[in-house]
């Protein structure tokens, strides 16, 4: 229902590429920007799109700290951000909902840690497993201030520690500073 | 991460339709069949798809029933079908999980109504809602028996009189013959 969400990776964008690698599984062509647009940016060596879409895993109680802090993108002086497209194993996906729910928060507090960060950390997750034929089952993405860089590498850390992390079966991260 | 399902509804396929009508918000264009398949059929009228995906609702217990029952599509003598396509409201996909579980599941029962009915009718869940631009958020396939097609009727009936169908906003219902 919602509009697509496209990052293209190539010679120009709004984001210039600080730093690019796989953490796991394969990477993505080496890039010096990043595009965040609508549509796919002239001449991109490769393009990852996708939609945002309702909550999956988030709780009522939950729900509540998250709708009290809003994620606001693009805000004055936010001029970092990553982009970390993931794809979780086939091992995740053949569990039912509240086995998933068991791993991702009783057992890896994803959502405990996140919502410590979210007046520093902006974030949209953009999901595209269930478009066809998509190369990743999410692109996050992630704004915040130059001085909150070292916040933002803490909540990576914190998350990349989790049980939930064992499923993830490819990873690539792009760290960006906004183009003046 | 799977091929595309796609239903095109126009002058030939493999199913031909029966009866066709809007139950709830706009229809479809009237057509005389539908082909099932993985590319949209030449000269269709529309064209729907979407991909099988993982499990949204149901937990490790309902799922071991689901597992001993798998869905099997094609079987021998199952020679009528239903496409059903759905959209649900704003209003649904603002809840939390726990909330949108609770009432398709503790309110609504619609796992454990759609047990009942496993043996006897074959169904798959094509999501759609995030693809780009969907129009539909899920299309439903069912197929059956002729002789089991009360028994379908009455599965129908039980489901759009819960809670949860309160919160579809648009659904249209066609009923199919396999093409010998």
């Amino acid at each position: 229902m919602a509009d697509p969400i496209v990052f293209s990776g190539g010679p120009h964008g709004n984001w210039k590429v600080l730093r690019q690698g796989p953490l796991k599984g394969a990477g993505l062509a080496r890039v010096a920007f990043v595009e965040r647009g609508s549509t796919p940016g002239a001449g991109a060596a490769w393009t990852l799109s996708g939609v945002t879409s309702n909550l999956r895993y988030t709780n009522a109680a939950e729900k509540k700290v998250l709708d009290a802090t809003p994620s606001i993108l693009a805000k004055p002086g936010a001029t970092r951000a990553a982009l970390i497209p993931v794809t979780k194993s086939a091992a995740w996906w053949a569990m039912a909902q509240d086995e998933r729910r068991a791993v991702l928060e009783e057992r890896s507090h994803h959502i405990a840690i996140g919502s410590e960060y979210l007046s520093l950390v902006s974030r949209q997750l953009v999901h595209c497993r269930d478009q066809a034929n998509a190369e990743f089952d999410f692109l996050t993405w992630f704004e915040f201030k130059p001085e909150d860089e070292g916040r933002f590498d803490e909540l990576l850390l914190k998350l990349r520690a989790t049980q939930e992390w064992g499923f993830i079966e490819r990873e690539v991260e792009l760290r960006l500073e906004k183009v003046a």
